[in-house]
């Protein structure tokens, strides 16, 4: 059950209250197949630079992720330069340097043509387009996206959004696409463009999962994991997109309990990714430290129903 | 069971995106006594001045509220006049004019001093010390606290919080009060301030119940009910208070299973309040409206664990 990502490869400067590391591994393809990788093969579709230390993702290929997809141009690599102050919750971008990213058209392998789940991260709209026009079929396919497309090509974007199965995007996104404060008023927009499933990323808030039609039950909230100590918050929501689909290609019924845990190991990845900077943490995550957060997920949220009791119901309303 | 409730009792001047009210029923203890009269009998102690429109108040009486504790005083009531924007995310204070509520000492009928549960609304922590100076006994005491006070009435409150159970507060403050933006680790510096439990408000983002030393498991989170249409937030958090205290003194056993029951009827108590305004939705919320809102929070929370399958474990990591 293979993966196909397509999306920025990158070298980050990134500083937190808690230190700075420099040109660390980054970009929305790296930290979504260092996520999905724990559970399914991943297939890497994106362009460096010659400049590019490759020998830094062996630890992916170790996990069976296939970069024959990752294109080295003459030039530079993508390089994103930022930093957080002290509530993590904001990235501050210092600097953005395109490199060869910036005449980056996504060429797909015939070998990577039918895939069971594709990712398409958060790059320009109609280059999600050109991937989509060359993929045979695929299981299911999902996208991300970001407030300067949703501003600026929100042609192509929704073009895109027809297409695919699943929007995963966090709360200041959904509500900006569908252009409404509210967000449950926003996601049954944004279900009506297109998508069956949309997955809103909270941060420390947690996630939502929607189901077109939620209003009769197609809902599921979790929580943000309980960290104490939150090191670097780039790239969480990859590593959420990551654990959601790596989940979904391990176990493909797609049944609503396996669409829940799903969400749930989504949560859990995204919590493992910020606890070091880059994809330090995820490159060293066992599987059952991920079963250990999943079943304290399960025993954070769950209660048993217990019938009110102890007093009268009130009147009828005078 | 009955609760004992001490706080403001005003008239609110609101105006939202959707429409506007003057002189409207308001204050800490009429919301709290609003939510928590559908579980269990309510007192309550407060002031008013001689203007105040005592026969709007019928409602709350015929839900065998005890309003003999209501004090009512020559002079003008407390009136307060604020604005929501938008997102209805934030109170905007137009006009706050204490009155009668200035000079409030809190003078507890011999009748109300044994409560089985002591609500501690959200007034000057001297005055809470007054009211717990006065309680004979209490099976519970809870407080609610905010900014003003954390930052000018430190250490009464403190004194205040070194003798209740629960202390009922919201994300903000949480951090304010131990000055940390971390909130896990800022509700372990609160539960060793006194308190057995916390539990955190976040608003659109649910709740939290932390019991002391939850990092062994004492930790459960719920959402925030899905509503497409927020009228008014006006006392939605002493509508939670009153929904969770309320449903304890009901069925007062204190496990586990009665506290995650109680803090998901607070969540649901403060999901109808915002219903309309003021007191209005749940001055006619039924037995029957609450028992499906609180199914449907098991139905939009719970998973049944299922194993990663499909995909080997990742070799260990070089």
């Amino acid at each position: 059950m293979a993966i196909l990502a397509v999306g920025s490869v990158a070298l980050d400067d990134v500083e937190t209250p808690f230190g700075r590391v420099t040109s660390a591994l980054g970009g929305s393809a790296i930290h979504f197949a260092a996520a999905a990788s724990v559970f399914a093969p991943v297939q890497v579709v994106g362009v460096v630079g010659n400049d590019y230390p490759l020998d830094r993702l062996d630890f992916l290929r170790a996990r069976g992720v296939d970069l024959t997809g990752l294109e080295v141009t003459e030039g530079e690599s993508f390089r994103w330069s930022g930093r957080y102050t002290h509530d993590l919750s904001t990235a501050h971008t210092l600097d953005t340097r395109l490199g060869v990213f910036a005449d980056f058209h996504p060429r797909i392998p015939e070998a990577f043509k039918a895939p069971d789940v594709l990712f398409l991260g958060n790059i320009d709209p109609r280059l999600q387009l050109e991937v989509l026009n060359q993929v045979d079929r695929a299981g299911i396919v999902a996208c991300d996206t970001m407030n300067y497309w949703i501003e600026g090509s929100r042609a192509p974007l929704l073009e895109v959004l027809a297409r695919v199965d699943v929007l995963l995007v966090n709360e200041a996104e959904v509500r900006q696409l569908a252009g409404d404060a509210n967000l449950f008023r926003a996601a049954n927009w944004i279900l009506d463009q297109g998508p069956k499933r949309l997955v809103v990323k909270k941060g420390e808030h947690g996630a939502i999962l929607f189901d077109k039609g939620f209003d009769d039950g197609g809902i599921f909230f979790i929580p943000g994991y309980p960290l104490e100590d939150v090191f670097d918050p780039t790239g969480a929501g990859d590593a959420f997109a990551g654990g959601f689909l790596g989940y979904l290609a391990g176990n493909g019924d797609g049944s609503p309990r396996t669409l829940r845990n799903a969400l749930v190991h989504g949560s859990v990845l995204g919590s493992f990714a910020v606890e070091d900077f880059s994809v330090g943490r995820l490159s060293r995550v066992t599987r059952d430290e991920i079963a250990e957060r999943v079943r304290s997920f399960r025993a954070m949220t769950h209660f048993d129903l217990q019938p009110v009791t102890g007093a009268p119901a009130p009147p009828a309303s005078p």
